[in-house]
């Protein structure tokens, strides 16, 4: 039912195992790569699996509803405090956020979560200014018009993973606005990931911790 | 050489007497126009006037070369202190900063100009919002990813209308990306004009503040 | 369930309370909220809210199909007569004029409304022009090619805050021509909000209305 | 030179000869064409032909700088009164509105213009509209939210030929904001041409006035 | 429940009387507009009807499915034979066609329908060009690449009308390629309506039909 | 002065060798190429080279104008007859098409080339259907609408490769609506290259003709 | 209930048979169209026939779900050995290619498929390049990035046509960003079709190998 | 001349010193900068500063026409070997490779250049992969279809900043497929910047090393 060959050799090569992205694959394939990974003792983290199939899949699996993430097997013990925060502006950014913290976690990195501290409300922010600084790497998951990125970026300097997000309608719909705003961005180094990709934002964040040095 | 026929009723239509955009017209065409105002007594504003025709052009006008504005005749008088500021992110802003607040003298409000506060260093936004807290009407221009009116309009309670710019290069070139930014805003009451266009947010401000009550 | 918080000084700050964007967000996070609201003993203006999750809440709503609008607990009491008319084109237009026209209401602020006023019968809009010149602050609100706020513009002196409406099909789907058409207006001082943003254009009125002065 | 080859089959096919689009063409390929025109005793008229490539061609032209459009050879004599209106909203709109006068005149169709009609003035519209009702067809050219021919739909009942026009900046550069706005018009029966397209707006007219009955 | 005000004077202004567009009307707004008709002894061109909506409307219509148009009460007589083809390039593009069709015979114009003759096999379109060289006004309606409008207008001498329609996917979906390929054609005097909007186009042949002469 | 490396082992890999982009290389780099080719004693192509920078290039150079195309160094001989067509719609096209012509024709494969027989004078191309019918491969180059390749797809069974163009103004402006067109074709098997790409056509074309059996 | 008419003389023309789009035809129409084909005992080729559709079809069909392709009647007999490999990057791309698999085997060509081989674990690819080296023509399927076909194009010497897909969210949803991406590679000679068009692919590929010599 | 205030605190605030974006800025504004530099004893860098200004620049630069970057004052020593490399695919990136390498070296970061390593030639790519897999970020440039970034990440681990180049012309021009390609890609954790912007990819990369940790 899948072609699905895994590259296993990919954490050797890059440090980071392959994963599943679960959209557009049938219950049918999911669940042979799954007979894969326990044939060959392997963990694996699901993306983009939405409630249903994961009722559907007879398979252990600790699942997260609001980031739509699954972990099979057993995660990377974590390797000590958190050396990624997570900032998000407002509720509706929840899920990205949490797809980015899953990904670390099953990775063994621990995060820490600061999440509604959008720029109308300014206060939340200048409030956690110092603890922001303190953390090695920040990803700022942000919609609508991603001012958050730009005014974190003039505050801290640790390094900056933005994650543009979908939330909004109008102009704001899918998520361009925020994102080429983020690319825009008056404030120099941010690095940019694709719109809703909280898993490619997290894994950003492990190169540059795991990078050689 | 122009079908040019002066809207004389707009002043008591709708408070604002009709202005020349100079863009597209040819030296012939304004000097045509500024002829038939002579006539009639009338002065106007023009917008859009570059150098080069405004040489050619033997005409006496109060010419400013960096938002390409020219005062053929008297401007109202000053009403008063400033009840409009014009808030800008960069000097690359100022040109359409500086259209909006010529636009604004010309009919006799007098304006505060606050350059070059962007998010990305915030402190000097932050030691200016007492003043501008107390103005009626703010004009904020910003171009690239144009976080800076979100960041106002958390701060202050008075009229706001963006504007953004065409600064910048790749998803900024051409200002869509700031005009999409503002139109999507997390923060309430922004509203917005066309890209560049100072002498619009002039007009938005002159009605906000001329508005029957 | 949720990560809001309530931006509390936000009001103070600005004028304007915050409000709750329903579209998103689970009747869970919704209940919490509301039980955080009861709590503290403020009134909340929910917008975006459909049918199907108000029924699945628990608690006591004044509700409004048409333009998905809620009022929990008490609104402020009006202030007197209407300052803001809700000019709108066409009937399919109704919900974005009826989120603005609540949401002044919410705030105490009485509105005159103006329905199916659009130009391809343009006698119906000048038969209404003495009373529109009276108002202080119009919403005008239109799709397909938004002709109206323009030719509105060009009739009456007050400040104009014009809403694109997602009405239409082919090149009028989503709104994005109503949008530039009226970022490109001909006439002077249009004020422009995102698409279908009723909620933001009656914001900007309030801001408009109760600025310093 | 060039590989032209001279459609001679088409008046008698559709009614309307092949005309020269000289954009793109250099003076070489235009002087062969001529010399082409020249030996077969045809009669040309040439679109898009600015100023410079006018005066390096060597040869008897009735040119019009304002439409870039020439004359080779005699037109048609005029057929009688004007049973074409060729409206415009601005005077920037003029060379397009221009192209298509000069091309129904080539063609033995006389014209009446009426320009710098535009809709923020509206009684110089309404002044002239019992005018516009008497013509078979109308050809109205709007750059920017081009508003007039959805105004003009909605007051006469000729067939009408809109043109958007490629006038002015930010989101109405390009004149693709025209362009949709005319196709998004909420009055029925307007037919739609390229941006600038004067030529061929004037074409469709042709075609309109000498269809079989 | 409607803001629904008829426009009754738009026939004696324009020839065409207002038509109910009923996408995104509530069938208790339909219903409102048809008793309305009823005490008023008005007839009614209804569009965009699906059928379930049709279904819940208790009233005498004649309702065609493929067009999702209706009749409400006596379509005006048939002046005589057909003067208008409309011609389409696929079974895909019959809706569109049918809605044109529908819509000129409820104003009294019989119509020639000449369906599935698109370009990939001319011989089908060849074979009955002189036919469609003999009636005043054609309609067009082609989706994906619309190459057949530009074939026929090469072909033939009437007014041609091109409907671009949303048939297709990949780049071809939502019929923005078809519109922008009519738009650019090479064949002079194409008129070109709104994607899908089969109504729009029989409207514009009764402009060119009814016009003044 | 250039960081080029040269691709030696394209060839034998791929059965093309390098060719030399001369777009964006300064005159100084394109020597230095040219000094690096003599001493291996490679010929090269060189495409999009303007006629100033060849004018200041003192290198022998078999230059074409038209398509900009060079030949340095000796083309490799011509295979025998012509077994591909280089189709174009009108004669603004022939820059696109000579630079797929000359681009085979230094791979040694010659070819026809059949200019100006766009679809609004359909008869110029059915005159010369059956030659092209003997051809195993058609490029075909065409702007605007771009309807040609579709036509030639219908009544022809050989390989086809659409170019589109950049030729045309308003929504034709750069290409793109020809390039839509041509993939949303209704004739199959039509395989499309980047806007104005006669070189990468050829390409294309010489994969076919070399293509292992 | 259809106004299908069958090209009966494409394959005598073009070499390729119509084949029947069944996405947007209702069952009515389809079964029509079979019971066409066996009144004339024509085989015929359907795709995009979604499940639901060919449940309700009461006819003998070899149908596929995972390309959503059916035959009616007998196909071609394969010809020999596989002249064409099918190539995709990965799982979520096998629907396209197996839709130009099924195509070609419908028309008699057998198909190699290579699936999984994405550049993120490259060893995949180049451990099948002499394979891949064997072949005429290759067909590669790739979403997102769709970088697969430009590395394949720099290690073969193969025609090859390129087919993006619309997978992916963000960016890379409904597959513009894969095109654009083919499009623009820079490696020579990639020819691409239409998103998602598989079968266009595959005729693509059949018209390459049957073209005459 | 210029509304400009040295953000002094930000290299303190976030380890970046402010630069000058020299492109908009007039001569006379970028001599008050450089002023206000030395008045201070500051180093800075400019990016984005053409040849021309150069020129009249009267003020001892290290400047650098390739990368149009210049060093006015001292760079801060070199740290030790390079930590970053700075990979292109071809040599029309060498502009924007450079600009980030320059804006590295000003903040005491070395440099490794790989240019020329595009994937039409794999070879030249996987020579070099052990030099790349020993550093800790990679800036990878690269324009038209950006395939570059994605083989990079499928084969080390380091941190990857990529930059899309507006190299290309057709669907390449303006570099928004190379953009929305790398965003796209499906090798994880890609990190992107904005179209061109070597010195954003630059900051990314400094604030990668210097995080705290």
């Amino acid at each position: 039912v899948t072609d699905f060959v895994f590259d296993a050799a990919r954490e050797a090569r890059i440090g980071l195992p392959e994963a599943v992205y679960a959209e557009g694959k049938s219950v049918a394939q999911l669940a042979a790569i799954l007979a894969d990974a326990t044939a060959h003792g392997r963990s694996l983290l699901l993306t983009r699996l939405d409630a249903a199939k994961r009722t559907q899949l007879d398979a252990p699996l600790d699942y997260d509803a609001l980031s739509r993430t699954a972990y099979f097997g057993t995660p990377r013990p974590l390797a000590g405090p958190a050396r990624v925060a997570v900032v998000s502006a407002g509720t509706s950014d929840a899920p990205v956020a949490h797809e980015a913290a899953r990904t670390l976690r099953f990775h063994g990195e621990d995060v820490r979560i600061v999440g509604d501290v959008g720029v109308a409300g300014l206060w939340r922010l200048l409030a956690r200014v110092d603890e922001l600084r303190a953390m090695p790497v920040l990803i700022v998951a942000a919609g609508m018009d991603a001012a958050l990125p730009s005014v974190v970026a003039g505050l801290v300097g640790g390094a900056i993973v933005a994650v543009p997000t979908s939330v909004g309608y109008g102009v704001a719909a899918g998520g361009r606005a925020a994102l080429d705003a983020l690319l825009a961005s008056c404030a120099p180094g941010l690095a940019v990931v694709n719109i809703d990709n909280g898993y490619g934002a997290a894994c950003a964040a492990l190169r540059i911790l795991n990078a050689p040095r």
